[in-house]
């Protein structure tokens, strides 16, 4: 690690603990350090690079998040295999290079709204409230801190300077400012490498989704992980797409699982697994690719719907950012990061299939009010999403907090897992309870929590000791977060 | 006629000509007047009636453009064959029941924008200005009446009552409040009967045709005019529709035509067949329907794009308003009427046709912020759209005439044609001139417009004697208006 300490000394615009994951990570890239290798512990490096032991742990952390590590118990830290190495540099360019978010360390990209346990629970023009004192639904977002001022000026603005050329109807793909716009945040954020070109602006996933069927064309067979976002199903399913899922482990989709399909895409959600919470590092992301890469047709989507949302170390990249074939589309909205009724949503296209989107898609106008698309440009290029996003980060870590640490109350019964990322979070009893007891239980003391097998292809949980129910948080506020859990504990002692 | 002037008596809240036209079309429905019958002269009717001719002549015009009596050189008027006929009475009572745009007597229903020779002639992302000197095109409508500063009003007002209820997601078939008031708005300006929960309101009338691929199924045979809309033509291409071409006459399309296909689905343009202009008659209209009832299965689409711009007599009523069968499946947009930017659609579907829907597309959410839901709502609830509409008409009707004016200058070398609503006519070389040359002439005048075949579906024009072009003029002003007709009948002479 001497080279590491030659590089802290030469690096100074960096925070000692990117540099140190940023040195380890080329090392284990190049080849330098080799799988099954192990990395001296926090506390000797802390000691021969003289920094603190926390800065090494969060270096680690992030590697292990990653994937590049992994820890073995009592025996410290080793090197994983990662299956193959594309070049990763344009990622590391675009942390460098100034990124907006950069400064929370755990800025993130593109997401979604609407997650909801199986798909809308609402019946269509039922607004009713929830008949619960606490429903933990994975759904919904916090609007209580939403800049309605900011968005009344910016629409005030724009619309002062209404003409007609705003009026008319633009292009299929959605204003070339906005994708632009997208482009660069995606970019900085998320790693995502994209001429604007290659953003297609849509109303919403679900439409998104529908413009990628007459992209991908039909009886495409679409692999999924199980439990999954259960919408998209639903959505695949209403396409008459082929769905097989595929077994998950605690890295995500399993590609021997994969393998063993006729799938030509594979519905992923590699930064935080919906509702799993997984986040697939890195060697299984090669796997992943080198997959898609074997054949033609073969495509992976990423879907990026929360990563905004990452509690601990930096944010996880994209998948798109370590494509180098052209084999990921990647999708997100800005349901969950401003507001579901905005109905904005995108997807970047990797060149082989924006080909065939120009063939025969540009015929589709585009689905967003042009108005919209300029207000949406306006406050993402002014510095007002990053404003709100840290606003929002800092809202949820609050309530994460209270999330965890009210369930470690219930630590000797239930395990915890999911905890790092999004807005919402696993329990597994450890006694063995089923999760139709759980549900049961908690609705009877007007508690909404959400089964595992609610998110589950044919509604029935991969098998394990003990059910899991789901707990989302970031529409509940802190006087409900803390009544919840305390009836939970009591309920379910 | 004695009965006319009974009837003319005691119904004195209504406008002269719109009883007596009333009057006839009772008689004929109820088979009092029976086919063939002639009517009595205007002279002699209003002689009678004791009312001014004009207003005779008002009544019969209306009665023409609805199909229930036809005019013969030298003969005088008769009563044509109507198929069959549906109990009309709703009709009858959404014009009686105090229709908002009732007043004008040239009121109408659902626009769509985006019409134009072909499809989009602008790529993704261009906005460049036209290099003609005067561009007659169909698409594109009059935006410097918009009322920017009621929008802008109402926009605010509804941002001040911004709250988290209005940024969460709606209702997939879009908010009911708004499906409400264009379903009131629909029924008594357009005769559509409907309840709001068969109103679905999407972004736009090609995201609304993909849902209505997801309703009809896949390989669904479809039977077009030709010429036709060529963007839907082009839309059913890309669901791998067949697509069948039936021929039309002065009627619109031909049913006897149609059964030679095997088509499932007629799309047709009743009030105003795009792009000849053609006004569907009555006995036309319920041949159709009746072809539509014979098979389980069997619907047609009724694109109301433009109805609200006819500039003589009252509006036609819709073919759905005839439809008792539930076999009709209307669409509309605002793109015209209000601006093609907003990206608002709708369709009402016909109640089987819904059961489908709430079926197989409850999953995708709504495509529409609900904000712009609301803006839109309390712009035709409050009163505005209709005033809007009444400019509009205006100031289209100013445009129209300096048209049909400027045409008839060179009405010795052309047939004009479809000049009674929309916004587009056509000019027929009487000559026998080619399409290609007029345009081609016209071009090197720096004047633009359009050959019939650029609206065909192979790209080749119906055999006739001498070229047609297509002239739009809503985006024009009026100056442009005048140097575009000159300059044409230069060229042209």
């Amino acid at each position: 690690m001497n080279g590491l300490l030659v590089a802290l000394c030469q690096d100074g615009g960096k925070h000692l603990y990117e540099q140190i994951y940023g040195y380890i990570k080329e090392e284990i890239r190049k080849g330098r350090l080799r799988f099954g290798e192990r990395l001296p512990s926090t506390r000797s490096l802390s000691e021969f690079l003289q920094v603190s032991r926390s800065t090494v742990e969060l270096a680690y952390g992030q590697l292990l998040s990653e994937g590049y590590i992994e820890a073995r118990p009592y025996r410290g830290y080793f090197v994983c295999q990662v299956e193959e190495l594309f070049d990763l540099a344009d990622w590391g360019t675009a942390v460098k290079s100034g990124a907006p978010f950069r400064e929370t360390g755990r800025e993130s990209g593109a997401a979604d709204g609407e997650r909801n346990a199986g798909e809308r629970r609402k019946e269509p023009g039922e607004t009713a409230g929830s008949p619960y004192v606490c429903d933990f639904s994975p759904d919904g977002i916090d609007m209580t801190v939403f800049p309605y001022a900011t968005w009344k000026k910016i629409t005030k603005d724009i619309l002062v300077d209404a003409n007609s050329e705003m009026f008319s109807s633009g292009s299929p793909k959605g204003d070339y400012a906005l994708r632009e716009t997208i482009a660069r945040y995606l970019h900085s954020s998320r790693g995502v490498n994209c001429r604007p070109e290659q953003v297609i602006i849509g109303a919403g996933n679900d439409y998104i989704l529908m413009l990628l069927e007459k992209i991908l064309g039909r009886h495409v067979e679409v692999a999924m992980e199980n439990p999954t976002y259960r919408k998209a199903y639903r959505i695949f399913e209403s396409f008459a797409y082929p769905i097989s899922a595929v077994e998950m482990d605690g890295f995500g989709m399993s590609v021997e699982g994969l393998r063993k399909t006729a799938a030509k895409v594979a519905y992923v959600m590699p930064s935080h697994q919906y509702p799993m919470g997984v986040v697939m590092p890195i060697g299984r992301r090669m796997e992943l690719l080198k997959w898609a890469g074997e054949q033609e047709g073969r495509y992976v989507i990423e879907d990026d719907y929360d990563s905004e949302f990452r509690f601990k170390g930096k944010p996880i990249p994209s998948l798109q950012a370590s494509d180098r074939l052209g084999k990921v589309i990647y999708t997100g909205t800005f349901s969950k990061s401003i507001a579901p009724a905005i109905r904005i949503g995108y997807m970047v296209l990797p060149l082989p299939l924006l080909r065939v989107y120009e063939e025969r898609c540009r015929i589709y106008s585009t689905t967003v009010s042009r108005i919209d698309q300029r207000i949406l440009n306006e406050f993402i290029a002014g510095g007002h999403f990053e404003r709100h996003l840290n606003r929002m980060r800092k809202v949820y870590r609050e309530k994460h907090d209270l999330m965890v640490n009210g369930c470690r109350g219930m630590g000797r019964n239930f395990a915890l897992s999911g905890e790092n990322a999004g807005l919402h979070l696993l329990l597994r009893d450890k006694r063995g309870r089923s999760e139709k007891l759980l549900v049961e239980r908690a609705v009877k003391a007007g508690v909404r929590v959400y089964g595992l097998s609610e998110f589950c292809m044919d509604g029935v949980a991969p098998k394990q000791e003990g059910g899991t129910v789901v707990l989302g948080y970031a529409a509940l506020d802190k006087g409900q977060i803390r009544t919840g859990l305390e009836l939970l504990e009591k309920v379910w002692a």
